[in-house]
């Protein structure tokens, strides 16, 4: 089949609108003037919604993971101990970042496709009562599931202790209330909902976190917080050489989520997610999280004894589709299918219309259509 | 006057010519694909060249600083001795940074404006013969002057030690040797002479360096050079996501800087510099490093008792022109005309023209011309 178009359904990077990527082909600016300075704060204003936050929300000139660090160093010390939700990948490194640091990390095992549940961090308190922060996902991307913020910020608040949470595939995808459940660092990322290339993380701390980073000796300076934060409210510049495109871009971006509104954005993830985990039951498939399924990425098995890794080559290279299979355990047993940022619903009748016909080609007993039409069905009803 | 169209002639970000914008602009691709892969491994091979090394670049997601300090962090432990040039703020950078992560930095003072003596490294490993490395700026872009990179290669040498070099306005701009300099860290940043936006950091490690790296016990994660290598040599990818658009839009603009060819990139960055020089001096003007000028950015000292402040926002919002002023100790004293990047021999005519323009509206008794007569007559002798 002719490819020369290509679609990109990966939970990261997402697609980029041509508006964004165009502003950003603007020629570029430096990053101490009064044209960049308004750029800066406007974006910085714009992501406080999609935190749900009065807090400042710092930019860094990093990808997620740098984002992360900077969470970790800032408030946490070496020797100190915390909890940290590991029922994925991304969860697996909250506790190698406590351990590279120097901290002692205490991990609540979570099988991959379940949410953590407040009561397993209520007994990590209880063997660990000195733990200072709880770490966790919003949304764990590598297995498509949702963490119960609000429930574990209320058991972390009991103990006194920081609630430090990736949002990096939950930020502008579904409602995020950092004040309101208590978040004390809430760490994002430029590529997936926010609809722009990689480079860009943010990190929004609490008025409490903001104490706690005063006090903290963990050597740093790239990531130095609170010098950022110093220079980006203080001096409408970052402290370091900005980013200038991606930041120009984010305010491009924020523009165009917010003329959307808010409430849109959220209703559009949530039908594509609604859409997609239709298409997966009409085609009899199982999600890995049928309890608790992300509205940004669906993790969707693969039939038994068929090959995962086949599948998602073959809608890569044989129709120009990308989606992303399982990784460590899951490898080669899970199809992911990214629904974040600059897509519209009706681009799921195009990821589970590869999905059927790669799923015919590696040998599943599968109905070609069906999938098909129950997204349309979904997206009928939502008329 | 009216000002459109504007020019950057910042010493970094520097302007991005509109192929490299318009490669950025393309819609976004996976990083874990092979259409990524092959745009990686050309990347890091067609930086070879212009580092002057067989070793392997690695790409890190942040600015020159997260590359300043990954270098820092991955060869130098807590504890351990440095000598460090100081002859500019990012020299002083250096100090910081060692202090940050708990090492102790040796300062080698050296005037603003002035290169670092040899002997002056020489004496500073003998009042501190543990010193394990030096770290210095190959050019120093707050003063805009060279440091002799080969000679304190020659003396860290002798005593064993590493060295460290921030490439950060060379790399690209003249010729750099690292194999024959013995460098065994070598940084630069993206939004110089490698004319991309801010947001991408190079370093390479010599043999001796990568075995340094393996003992190293000082905490890192995002800037784990020796995971990042793995990953970029290994598996053709980054061990994080990927900045994505700045890595294929730095291949591109490599593809650019080789079709030129690297002898005429040298060449022409030279002629701009020294057309530059000779306006300063047909204007009576005086450099802050007249003896050892960098060949990316001319520092020209504002006539005594003038603003420079006044002088680089008059040139920056009535005229559309962006320099940039001192930083320090040279605030106001100082005007930077970057020539770094994606610009001709020919700009500097707007630079300099715009520049004398600055300086009579400021109260400077200059003759307007004099400065474009000299960049004419040198860019006439080029022919």
């Amino acid at each position: 089949m002719p490819h020369v178009k290509k679609y990109l359904f990966t939970p990261g990077p997402a697609p980029v609108p041509p508006e964004v990527l165009l502003e950003m082909a603007r020629p570029i600016i430096h990053h101490r003037t009064p044209e960049f300075s308004a750029a800066l704060d406007q974006a910085r204003d714009r992501m406080k919604p999609l935190y749900g936050t009065s807090s400042e929300v710092i930019l860094l000139a990093s990808t997620g993971t740098g984002g992360m660090e900077a969470a970790v160093i800032n408030l946490l010390q070496p020797g100190e101990h915390a909890i940290y939700v590991n029922g994925g990948k991304f969860g697996e490194r909250w506790g190698k970042l406590l351990a590279a640091f120097g901290m002692i990390g205490h991990e609540v095992r979570v099988e991959w496709g379940r949410a953590a549940r407040p009561g397993q961090i209520e007994d990590a308190f209880k063997a660990y009562p000195e733990s200072r922060a709880v770490l966790v996902q919003a949304s764990e991307t590598s297995t498509c599931a949702v963490h119960p913020v609000a429930e574990i910020g209320e058991v972390s608040r009991k103990r006194g202790a920081m609630l430090i949470v990736d949002g990096i595939t939950s930020v502008g995808v579904f409602e995020q209330k950092m004040d309101e459940w208590g978040i004390d660092a809430f760490v994002t990322g430029s590529q997936k909902a926010l609809m722009l290339p990689p480079g860009l993380a943010m990190v929004a701390l609490s008025a409490r976190a903001l104490d706690v980073a005063k006090k903290i000796k963990t050597p740093r300076f790239y990531f130095d917080l609170l010098k950022e934060l110093k220079a980006q409210r203080d001096e409408h510049t970052t402290a370091w050489t900005a980013a200038v495109s991606l930041i120009c871009g984010l305010n491009k971006s924020l523009e165009i989520i917010h003329a959307e509104g808010l409430p849109q954005v959220y209703a559009r993830h949530a039908l594509m997610a609604e859409a997609t985990r239709d298409a997966a039951a009409a085609l009899g498939l199982k999600l890995l999280s049928p309890d608790n399924p992300a509205p940004g990425v669906t993790g969707i098995l693969v039939p038994e004894g068929l090959d995962g890794g086949k599948l998602v080559k073959f809608l890569r290279d044989s129709l120009g589709v990308s989606v992303q299979g399982g990784q460590d355990q899951m490898k080669g047993k899970l199809v992911r299918i990214g629904h974040m940022g600059h897509l519209s619903p009706f681009d799921m009748l195009i990821a589970v219309g590869a999905l059927e016909m790669g799923l015919k080609q590696i040998g599943a007993n599968i109905q070609l259509g069906a999938g098909v039409t129950a997204v349309q069905a979904r997206l009928a009803r939502s008329i």
